[in-house]
């Protein structure tokens, strides 16, 4: 129940309609009696920067989620950011500081490391595979690297995009292993999708499968259907796995501490989640 | 339920703690499965005007309702206003046109008008004395003069508000007599007490009760009690009268109109609302 002094989370971008934090954390909200609210807020690019700010000037501003077509500005629009949103190049999270200055993190990638741990898999030492040096494989690639893993291997169909994440991630986490230009996932403990195939029918898969080890973990980013072609595929092959929206309930939590609410956890998200 | 397609009106006003309208407005669009939700936002004064303009460039943004202390400020800052807002000073809900501009609107006395009516009350051609020149009387008489009284008096303790507000009146209503000064309620139709008197134990009467003719119609705007001294004693006078809160609930209606929302009653809004 929404009153006077409900603290409010902005959900920021445009389009709107197909936002689905409101149906996900307010349910959750409601039922444990947490005085918050996630208002979905259609701002388009002009007016952003000083939406953001003003945002925050509200006495009952808690935070902000940010996502498409503001997640790169925000990056410039806060004081501070963290090395995961500084390594992506985007923030999907604004909070306000005691002292008033904006801080941005990235929890994308956060979802990814939190439910591959809570699926019993270690990353401190392991190498990865992150195919697609986007928003999210970077995003993915800066939360490995923050949970420890001792090499990287990043491919994109552009090139460059891969070798600026690389520099990015050696600037940030100096002992970390980088490689780029190969999609081999031969002799990789993760092997990360994060690129659109998958969402497409007929689309190739992003890697050979047949050369993923038995024994590795893989992820998906695509969710347009719980398992895609590639996931089907490694399933076959015996991999243990995560789907899309396991990533998205794992990040919440993170969010959760973030704002400074409650501690949840994602099985209590998805029981009180409307997501028709 | 929010989704990314629900509408925002934003409950602007500083501080937000004791807001009611989240409470009388949202469970009843929940009811009657209106898209839309009532969002309390604490804006401090001089972020107000740049807050306001950009709230109304959201995609989703229907409209606003407007508190202290931002009600006066608001008429300049809107691109056209109700006669109604112009003679009182201040606007309380704003809504954003095709074109884009902004309009704003004032409803306190709308409620007043619009209760007196429900309640077999005729204003045409009557008169009328409003007590108390403030923000809430200069509303209650706009909208009586906009609903057709021939006669005001209007007497406030800072006389050169009650003359102020005459000559705005006058001005927009050329035809109205309008005088100003006595607080005498002898032979007036309608009696309304627009002052604080009544808030506070010891308060005198805002008027010689025992001059109030028993057919007179009165009006109170103290809304701490139900029955303020006020009306107990215009009720043992045998006076037909309304409480403050069925201004409140009355002028509810008028919004829905303004942000084109479908059509409701106060009673229908008292039965969803959740006021504590």
């Amino acid at each position: 129940m929404i009153s006077g002094t409900t603290k409010l989370i902005g959900h920021i971008g445009f389009p709107t309609e197909s936002f689905k934090s409101p149906m996900i954390y307010n349910p959750y909200f409601e039922r444990e009696g947490i005085d918050a609210v996630v208002v979905p807020m259609g701002c388009e690019v002009p007016d952003y920067p000083s939406f953001l700010k003003l945002f925050f000037r509200l006495s009952n501003a808690l935070g902000t989620l940010i996502t498409m077509p503001h997640k790169v500005t925000t990056l410039s629009l806060v004081d501070a950011a963290s090395p995961t949103a500084a390594i992506a190049g985007a923030c999907n999270a604004v909070r306000r500081r005691e002292d008033g200055r904006l801080e941005g993190d990235l929890f994308d990638g956060e979802g990814f490391v939190r439910g591959m741990r809570r699926k019993g898999r270690v990353i401190e030492g392991t190498h990865a595979l992150v195919v697609g040096a986007g928003g999210v494989g970077s995003a993915i690639a800066a939360s490995l690297a923050r949970a420890g893993v001792a090499r990287i291997t990043l491919f994109d169909s552009h090139p460059e995009a891969a070798r600026q994440l690389a520099e990015r991630l050696k600037r940030h986490y100096p002992a970390l292993e980088v490689e780029v230009g190969a999609n081999d996932p031969a002799g990789c403990d993760i092997v990360v999708n994060a690129t659109p195939l998958g969402m497409r029918a007929g689309d190739p898969l992003p890697v050979e499968v047949e050369r993923i080890a038995p024994s590795a973990f893989v992820g998906e980013v695509v969710m347009t259907h719980e398992i895609t072609p590639f996931l089907a595929a490694v399933r076959a092959r015996g991999c243990a796995f995560q789907v899309g929206t396991d990533m998205l309930f794992e990040q919440i939590p993170a969010y959760f501490e973030f704002f400074g609410l409650p501690p949840t956890t994602p099985e209590a998200l998805r029981a009180a989640a409307q997501l028709d």
